[in-house]
């Protein structure tokens, strides 16, 4: 063989392995996505004026009422360590604290809007939640979030991003808010150093919507962050219901770069009460995993805020550890909406709550009966013996992409080989559980997939049900 | 004469007393009106954020424009005392202060606007220009007023008066907006001790007119001071210009007992050029004095607040000389509009220029010839020997009310009796001045008048013309 050959031959090798990788090419987490991935769980914190009013928080009603007094704000013994606490207890990584909610009050000090901690009596106006609430996710190694509303401010008059009317003050107005916002938001993200993830709710618009151009400042000032999302941009996405859980398979992987860009966009995502959002899209093009949220205070009521009278909402321990397998298990990340008091505290039924959730997810796991890892199609799973198990994990290394489309999970029983799982979607984690069965081997069989599959765990686990 | 006649006979004279009285009854004026026609002249500072942003003040699109940046208000040289002294050295007895002007920035520390001094970097959010002010008038022996501008908030989005659109949200934004005012007058009128006045600018809508209660308020906490203005009452009146004069005559009293309350009192207000405003009515049952403002930069402008480059402006000092006549002259009062610069110092011109009409108003009334004062109808002014006049003081004794309707000032020359001046109004005070005349005696006649003609003052001076 000549040596010209050989180079033919050699590129022509090279090109066909370009060829296939194209076919099989997935859409690679950012690192800031697989961090978020990691963490598993997140606990966003809502906290505003209306949690000292006393009275149910009625959303569509205090979207168009400003609060009378803003000095009610009085947190007597306001201790974020506490919050942090009481969310590490149940095993939360990311912590999100909301800046701004729908009043409009910033729990900072803003030097853009004087509706902020400046004008409180509290603490002389020297007050900072969102300083306080970063020193405590740093104290328990606990990454911090950023929640920021800038839909509605009833306080200064917006609705839906709008300021109404069309005068030239409205237009004025609309403008100054704009800017006061995008100020604002630029002392979220200069004063505080990092956060893991910032979330605009209901989404930010953008110049193009007449809004402020808040997108540009996170790329600028938080290069590394996650940002949920506006029309150009979602990090992850919403898992289309508040019920901190998504079915499976919900794929990591979207077909549109953000959340209802586009008339067609936004009609397929409203579809079949938000399916897409669920199940996400195998074959989309664009990392953007599932969140699932809801308030821990949801058994019977749907509570974010702090309400007096409401620790009988408090979800049960089964139905949290449910939400777990449901959203964690399935790929998907789980977000409890926790509540701070009036006095600055996370009640103490919320606290046992979360701390019995932890306990328990630990039960679960602390188990591990076998687990092995590796890339390739047929991973095999021996046991010492024939073992009872309930559960199995299954992981993929994501930082490669969400590679499996179809597999199926065997384990050798006494009598022969038996099917436990046939599935899809693995992607970060999928968590199963089932009747107890005793087992020598497992089989994972990875029967499709783009592109060679990356097992970064598959481990067996056993647990009494108490 | 039986007793029973003469019982009738007394009882008919009591009546005919009581009627004669009610026929030459002149409206009485408060304590606080005395006290405000006793000071004569005042001074109105204006002071808001758009005198920090280096622009023309365009009053029309202040309106409707918020400022974008509040932390522009820095004035690094603040100096109240100076103002209060400029002031003073004209000869000003009562200085009033914008607590709030167009913006809706409230230039102290309220507890019910965000938007007030606790905002702001300057002082560490602890300025209160208002505390400041009041010590400062203290200090100099000025009685202090208070300016508060409810008509118009660019910030919170008030146009005359009101959040735009009929919306849901925009009644319980008026609602809230209305609450505000309220406590911010309260604290206005709580948190300083007294006010010698209290100027609502462009009038407070009551909640007659969908507006906040400020005149409970006022008279719950402010029960000593004087009132401007809203459609239930006030204690002055607007002389009709912006020229800082009246004409002659321009009675104390007016038929309304408020500025334009009710559609054809404000069709009768407007008529002429808002001729009543200026002349008064002498019949009227309300006593009511006309008030001549003026901006001191007012001399090809009309600046009510600070700008850069416009000190050539200022009106020189004739034409304040002629204010003066034409105003405190006039039974008015003068009320200069001086303007602190961003540094917070009244410019040293528009100071140097009150220095020198304080001065001059001084040199023009410090030789008196001759005066006297009583009670009745002819009142004889005696000089020793024949000597030059030529300007002359008239006051009533307005505590008893504006009872002369008409007079004549008559002096004796070395060839008879000559006609000075005849009149109408004398009211507080009447100044004339006149080409020099020697005279040995002067009367004041009394021709017309409701009751016996009160005169507190007649006198005569001589200034040489410079």
């Amino acid at each position: 063989m000549s040596i010209k050959n050989s180079l033919i031959t050699f590129c022509f090798f090279i090109f066909s392995i370009g060829f296939a990788s194209a076919q099989n090419q997935v859409p690679i987490p950012t690192q800031a996505q697989l961090n978020w991935q990691n963490a598993e769980m997140v606990a966003v914190f809502h906290y505003d004026l209306h949690v000292f009013d006393g009275k149910v928080y009625n959303q569509s009603y205090n979207r168009i009422t400003p609060i009378p007094d803003y000095n009610i704000f009085n947190p007597t013994k306001l201790d974020i360590d506490q919050w942090v606490k009481a969310a590490k207890d149940a095993g939360v990584k990311i912590a999100i604290l909301t800046a701004t909610h729908e009043t409009g009050f910033a729990l900072f000090q803003s030097d853009y809007s004087p509706y902020s901690m400046k004008a409180l009596k509290w603490q002389d106006g020297k007050g900072d939640l969102l300083r306080d609430f970063k020193a405590s996710c740093e104290k328990y190694g606990i990454q911090a979030g950023v929640y920021i509303g800038i839909r509605w401010n009833s306080f200064y008059g917006i609705h839906d991003f709008k300021v109404e009317g069309d005068s030239e003050f409205a237009k004025n107005r609309q403008q100054h808010y704009n800017t006061m916002v995008e100020g604002m938001v630029k002392e979220i993200f200069t004063n505080y150093g990092d956060w893991a993830m910032v979330w605009f709710d209901g989404g930010a618009h953008g110049p193009e919507q007449g809004g402020p151009d808040v997108l540009s400042i996170f790329e600028t000032y938080q290069p590394k962050g996650l940002f949920y999302h506006n029309l150009q941009r979602a990090d992850m996405r919403w898992g289309g219901s508040e019920s901190g859980t998504v079915p499976y398979p919900s794929w990591g992987t979207f077909p549109y770069p953000a959340i209802g860009s586009g008339e067609s966009a936004r009609a397929e995502i409203s579809k079949n009460n938000f399916a897409l959002l669920k199940t996400g899209d195998p074959d989309g093009p664009y990392y953007m995993p599932a969140m699932s949220d809801a308030p821990l205070r949801g058994n019977g009521g749907h509570d974010w805020f702090w309400e007096p009278g409401r620790d009988n909402i408090i979800y049960p321990l089964d139905k949290l550890v449910n939400m777990y397998y449901n959203s964690v298990g399935h790929n998907s990340s789980l977000i409890l909406g926790l509540t701070p008091n009036a006095e600055g505290l996370i009640p103490d039924a919320d606290a046992k709550r979360l701390k019995e959730l932890g306990d328990e997810i630990e039960r679960r796991f602390e188990n591990k009966i076998n687990a092995t890892s590796g890339v390739g199609e047929l991973f095999k799973l021996k046991l010492t013996g024939r073992q009872k198990i309930n559960q199995l994990v299954l992981m993929e290394d994501i930082a490669k992409g969400e590679r499996v489309r179809k597999f199926l999970v065997e384990g050798k029983t006494k009598t022969g080989w038996k099917t436990i799982f046939e599935g899809s979607v693995i992607g970060h984690k999928f968590i199963h559980q089932f009747d107890e069965i005793e087992v020598s081997e497992l089989h994972l069989k990875i029967q499709e997939s783009k592109g060679e599959p990356q097992i970064k765990d598959f481990s067996v686990y056993f647990f009494n049900e108490k």
